[in-house]
């Protein structure tokens, strides 16, 4: 692929020798002659002038010599968008598998890709090019959208309903029961779960995360959000659009997250709080009670994060704190008696 | 369905009209008129006053006259037990499926449903009336219950055990090895883990989560223990009657929980501690040594929980304990100087 | 088994009676007569004295006439070496499953065992005496080592490449897409992933686990690295030869982690840092930045470990700290007013 047609594709302004053949991409440290790379970061303008790459996607400011330069507003997104044409991967073969099992009444759009040994209930409904790889199982009435990618090992179970555009990574299980139970004298009565969940347009689930379908009513993740792996979504919770929900949080029963929150990893909030919109939490932190919009929160329990940053920063101050309060101790008891 | 039904059902008593059709359940904010609510907290009593509800289940003392009443002794638990009878969920089909492939010696009990692509190896023993879901392998010589439920794409391993009515969701590994190694001279020897895990009856485990089998003996899970998604317990692991382990907890190897312990989200525990009966473990916590009976822990190291809660409210006063104590050592400073 | 038989087995020097029958092996506690067991830590040398064992495995300097010895240099290593002679797993069947399904231009090598319901892509390469477990899915260009085991239901994507003596636990997923977006106003857009995952010979990985591919080159777990259950390892990660990852840690993106490294159990890590060799990290730390080798960090934000655990200890006596110091301010302004 040639240079000019990369800047075409981009709509950028091409400075330099458009007819070089790219044959790669990369970072700016990784990348080797014949690829191209990006500059996102000012702060790593630096890194120009010694890559070994032949040609960089850069913003309209930067000024270069020493290689080709596709300018654009922004180059991150460009470089997004430029990864694919060097991708190699085919997709799965198109068709439905003969060994797909599928109880009555379901219906499966066209150009849709099921890959072996994918099992559905009754009257589940699969959009126009939805692809389903090995293994999956998709319960009674689950709805799938169109463009929707399910990878290998997913579970879906009954009455989920998936949007468009929705890719789940593999190992996750979406609609398991809800951690429901009713303490009697020592031993727990189960409440059944007879909620479902609900996955909006454009979300991305990533591999081994687990969303509880809800006691009654439903668990709802809304249209953008991204979820990392290992992630755990209890019954009933909401999540706002464009959310991101960062490796191996747990978010408890009820709770609720505003828009364009972001939860760092390993990040735990308890049950039947409310997350204010654009809210950051900080990671491994533990937030035990709501949090106004726009806040960013961080420590166990999360407070405001300048507080919390602060508190750690004394708290290894602290052992020679302890010093100097004895030694003051001292030195005021020998006050004391000269003062008498 | 009519009110008095449901009352009759739950050995209640009726307070208003019987014959009103309930036609769904749910939480006192979220009904709507024909749906049946409970009242299980006091501190929530105000709103059966603006439930759109048309009945209540609610205790004995309870006088309203806007809704009918179900009157309990236990309204959680009435709630639980109505909660199904508004449930659409159809059992999956009776029978094994054809493609059901297993090694030689084993046995099916009655009216077992066992759903595609279900593998089981030599010797393994299914009991009556027990639901095994797609994807799901059992390694030889397992033996389940009577009127287990094992969802999609769980993994039992050779030799684990499972007792009557447990319920195991999708994802979840039973039987993995045990984390054992000898380091020798850097690189590390694998020590074969050749023990089992026996699961007892009326156990619960969530989605995702792994339990590793004992190096030798067995990891151990005993009557009625709940566990909900993504938790790690480690080989050797014994969990005492009826505790309850939420979310995202590690429990390292041959640690001991007692019974009716609660271990909160996100909460780890090193190897070879044992904790008592009734201990609670505030959610986060990493607990470095055994806890005696009926404690209450928190904190990473853990402590006692109001001493931990002490300390964090404090921690937060440290910043302008310093400054004190810098002011405090210039004015003693101050009162040597006028001293002398 | 003669206990002659294992002394001469493990190449160990014999002390008692080697004609006595061995039927089982279990630790110092948990033996019964008939066993043998083993003193690998000196400070358990009292329970050699009330053991039920019929022998034990020791180091040569121990003397003790009430029950045979079979003394070695490494008595752990060599209690590892015994286990699996009383293991009575049988391995699955020789063979590949007609229910094998893969796709154009594979090969699969001598003496492996394929079990039902496994699924290949296209191009994927099996080594010889590898060993995998129903619901397995290998994506397109796969290449598994000689001697490789994948446990059920583990999911590997396109173009991993897995090296020989792996272990792979069930559940496992290894090539996910890493969690890469660009903010746009409010909106995310997915960054292609188009990198790798290689994992080196004598890897062994727990079960849940989830390794993503890089975004472009490759996530790298080098040589006889063992990770635990329930383990993150984000895109562009680098794992260093024979480092220990234990259970529910999460390592965030392009974070390079030396060689013969400990995570303990629950750590995170930041991503984009430099974890030296032989560094540990104490359980359910938060490492923020790199790590020189050799170093012992703990806590969240973690620092050297003697630093953390003094300002832990201080930690909980600062309530009472924060009353001293009350009490001197107030004994401090009596001076003050004393000396005007």
């Amino acid at each position: 692929m040639r240079l000019s047609e990369i800047a075409e594709f981009l709509g950028g302004e091409l400075e330099g020798n458009g007819s070089i053949e790219i044959t790669g991409i990369a970072g700016l440290e990784e990348s080797q002659p014949g690829h191209i790379t990006f500059l996102a970061n000012p702060k790593y303008k630096p890194k120009l002038y010694t890559t070994r790459a032949s040609a960089a996607i850069v913003t309209k400011e930067i000024r270069l010599d020493r290689l080709a330069l596709v300018k654009v507003d922004n180059p991150y997104l460009a470089f997004a968008k430029v990864i694919p044409l060097f991708s190699r991967t085919e997709p799965p073969p198109m068709g439905v598998h003969p060994s797909f099992i599928a109880g009555e009444g379901g219906s499966i759009g066209q150009n849709c890709r099921i890959l072996p040994y994918v099992v559905a209930g009754r009257r589940v409904k699969i959009g126009d090019r939805t692809t389903i790889y090995s293994g999956v199982y998709l319960g009674d009435d689950v709805v799938l959208g169109e463009d929707v990618t399910i990878y290998p090992n997913v579970t879906i179970l009954h009455n989920v309903q998936i949007g468009n555009r929705v890719i789940i990574h593999s190992g996750t299980v979406i609609g398991s029961d809800g951690f429901g139970f009713v303490p009697q004298t020592q031993v727990y009565h189960k409440i059944p779960q007879i909620g479902t969940v609900v996955i909006e347009d454009d979300v991305e689930i990533g591999a081994n995360v687990t969303i509880d379908r809800a006691t009654l009513g439903k668990t709802h993740i809304r249209r953008g959000v991204k979820i990392d792996n290992l992630v755990q979504i209890a019954h009933n919770v909401v999540i706002g659009e464009d959310s991101l929900i960062v490796a191996q949080v747990g978010i408890s029963g009820s709770t609720r997250v505003g828009r364009n929150v972001i939860l760092a990893g390993q990040v735990g909030l308890v049950g039947h709080i409310e997350i204010g919109d654009q809210v950051k939490v900080g990671a491994q932190s533990g937030v035990t009670k709501s949090i106004p919009p726009n806040s960013v929160v961080s420590g166990s329990p999360a407070v405001e994060h300048n507080l919390w940053k602060k508190s750690q920063v004394s708290l290894l101050k602290l052992p020679e704190l302890m010093k100097a309060v004895r030694d003051l101790e001292q030195r005021v008891r020998e006050l004391e008696k000269t003062a008498q």
